[in-house]
């Protein structure tokens, strides 16, 4: 493979997650220190950076501040939700992207998203070979969700995972300091995969887990749900239920949406919590018990609490970084760099490269067989599953009691 | 003072915090090392416990596992919410109490909690003089909300301000991914006083802070509060805004309570969220700016995510029990263990007693002076006060990932 010197260019996508920026840290080291690499250059706000040709030179920031980049939560360099049409359809996209890339010369393009992201990657790494411009694309995986396809999982999952695991054993101690029944029911992100509601169930690594885990892999019946609950009050005088937003009832309606219903027979009492999910299950489970139902959503938290990270997700993370430059680096284009890991034996995070049209446009969820039979709470296989991705606490990066985040000066390219 | 020998009893109540049970291991470590205190109790929920004749012993716990009450949120030993009649009116409590404290020879009482658990420390501490039953009373204080007066600041005020304040530091790194507008309102607790709310300005220490925040100190108006969020939204694409639920209109009608209203004009629509101050003030940001607007309550989660809490703050609260042993020890009664700082320097925390009456039933709010004039955000002052609270973090006592919590016998006494 002959050596291809020019500039890189990185770019974040999608919602953010916890550890994106430990991604993005690995890439921009492994770049800056790789010879056929000229500059590291950033695109603000993803792929819209390129085409605003908002471009910065991540090779003249302060190496101390880029190390930051690891205890950072979100994405530090801007995220865009913007599809690319189809090249055929309309190319005014993709000429002003080639445009970008020759006035920089950008011979390498890191591309860290979800899997509309690799989508896009595959886009663009087509266009390029067909204007005959050589630029080596690479993906770097990145959601709180967990659903991408051909991975063992994702950078971002196992510090969502810990984050809701941890946090769901601390509401656990805390519905318990009364002797009088208390409910509370907790919201999740995952509006098709589950992955995330079901990490609420290692809080039983701590002690007492979940009462019952709901996970749109299952139909949610309301009357079954009522009776699951039942069972467990019967035995116990604290519940806390964990559901995933995105569960939903055989004619595949969202039980969120069933909030609305809901206000129109209650509103004139006022104080009723309406809406989203936990709200909606609060609201149906306080009229058919009668108590006092809390209902919490973890919102925005579970995805940017970086204080609360895995160690060993931020390490993958970086890794995964890393392994695309050094792909990259090496020949490699058209790829999205991968995790897997031993079939058997201690967890250890195999890096490889799978090709972005695998990726693009398909969705991994829980498998049924690590989910009960009653579809109510995970089984062994899922704890063996997540429990190796929540390991290890990152080294403490706060000053004056705060986080410290890095103090960029983004210079323009 | 002549030595008072006896058995002492420890307990939980009101609202659990994240450090509860730092003080709760403060006083049974003191106590296990305090030659006059032949046994160390300790009352499951409070005077519920006493009432109901459930005590435990502490002594026969194992130390490494009470070494473990350190790292844990909530009250482990129970709390409850009960409210003693005056004897004058109904001594049917107090003689069940004086019963069970001459049945286990409690010759020293210390009970932890908020302002109310302080007037019962004060109605029992005298029931027993009346009766004459030798029995030193200290009140421990915890609360996240911090209104306790007479004294300088309150243990697990702290850890829940240190959580708010990392939160929210990591929700606007969220908001801010986005090239478009993103306005997100965060509730937190605090009926009467607005220090939690106000804890989300230390967010600045790691960068942007909040751009408004509204206490329940200042009179709150909706058509003041649109124009302070239109000014600042002509100045800046990410609005975070942080309010405590206690917020009030002149006429003293909770801002919360507005959401019903919302409620009957918008039910039609679906999807709205309603009910809570953060889901009301959403609803009706969203109907002023026609932006999107997320609204998140932080719930049960400010008071128990032990996962951040501050070291200070953990340290102080251990130290607050131990101070309430010892003074018992040597002849206190009567009191409630209260901090204070040096007037000028560096910050530390001075433990000091005041007497019990003085600290019942009355609340501390936030000082006016520390708020700036316009109402919605926070002056240097209240940095200065505080920013010493929240530092430090804690030992690291995960096993697997997870939050390694005490596995107690509870064996009676």
């Amino acid at each position: 493979m002959s050596e291809l010197r020019g500039a890189c260019l990185i770019g974040q996508s999608g919602g953010p997650t916890s550890v994106i920026n430990s991604s993005a840290y690995g890439m921009i080291k492994t770049a800056l220190e790789t010879r056929c690499i000229t500059r590291v250059l950033a695109a603000r706000h993803g792929i819209k950076g390129v085409l605003d040709d908002h471009i910065v030179d991540m090779g003249k920031e302060d190496p101390a501040e880029l190390e930051l980049f690891l205890n950072t939560p979100s994405s530090l360099i801007g995220s865009c939700r913007y599809k690319l049409k189809s090249a055929d359809e309309d190319d005014t996209d993709y000429r002003r992207i080639l445009e970008i890339f020759k006035k920089y010369d950008v011979r390498y393009f890191f591309y860290n998203g979800g899997n509309d992201s690799m989508d896009t990657c595959s886009k663009i790494s087509k266009y390029m070979q067909r204007s005959c411009w050589e630029c080596r694309v690479i993906g770097v995986p990145k959601t709180i969700d967990n659903d991408l396809v051909c991975t063992d999982h994702c950078p971002g999952f196992g510090s969502a995972a810990k984050y809701i695991a941890t946090s769901v054993a601390e509401v656990i101690k805390d519905a318990e300091v009364y002797d009088k029944e208390t409910i509370v029911v907790i919201e999740t992100m995952g509006r098709h995969a589950g992955w995330l509601a079901a990490a609420s169930s290692l809080a039983s690594v701590s002690g007492r887990g979940p009462a019952l885990v709901y996970l749109p892999e299952v139909t949610f019946d309301l009357e079954t749900f009522f009776r699951d609950v039942d069972a467990y009050r019967r035995e116990h005088l604290h519940t806390v239920i964990v559901a995933s937003e995105g569960i939903h009832d055989r004619d595949g309606r969202f039980i969120s949406e069933y909030g609305s219903d809901l206000a129109k027979t209650v509103d004139s009492f006022g104080h009723h919590q309406l809406g989203g999910l936990a709200a909606t299950l609060a609201q149906s489970l306080h009229d058919h018990t009668g108590a006092k139902v809390r209902g919490i959503e973890f919102s925005l938290l579970q995805r940017c609490a970086a204080h609360c990270a895995s160690k060993t997700d931020m390490e993958e993370a970086f890794l995964a970084g890393k392994a695309a430059v050094e792909a990259a680096a090496a020949g490699a284009t058209d790829k999205m760099v991968a995790f897997a890991r031993p079939e058997s034996g201690e967890y250890r995070c195999i890096m490889r490269l799978i090709d972005l049209t695998d990726v693009a446009n398909a969705e991994k969820t829980v498998p049924r067989e690590w989910i009960n039979e009653a579809g109510n709470g995970m089984l062994q296989p899922y704890f063996d599953y997540a429990l190796p991705l929540i390991q290890g606490t990152p080294e403490d990066k706060t000053e004056n009691g705060m986080p410290r985040y890095p103090k960029l000066r983004w210079i323009p390219a």
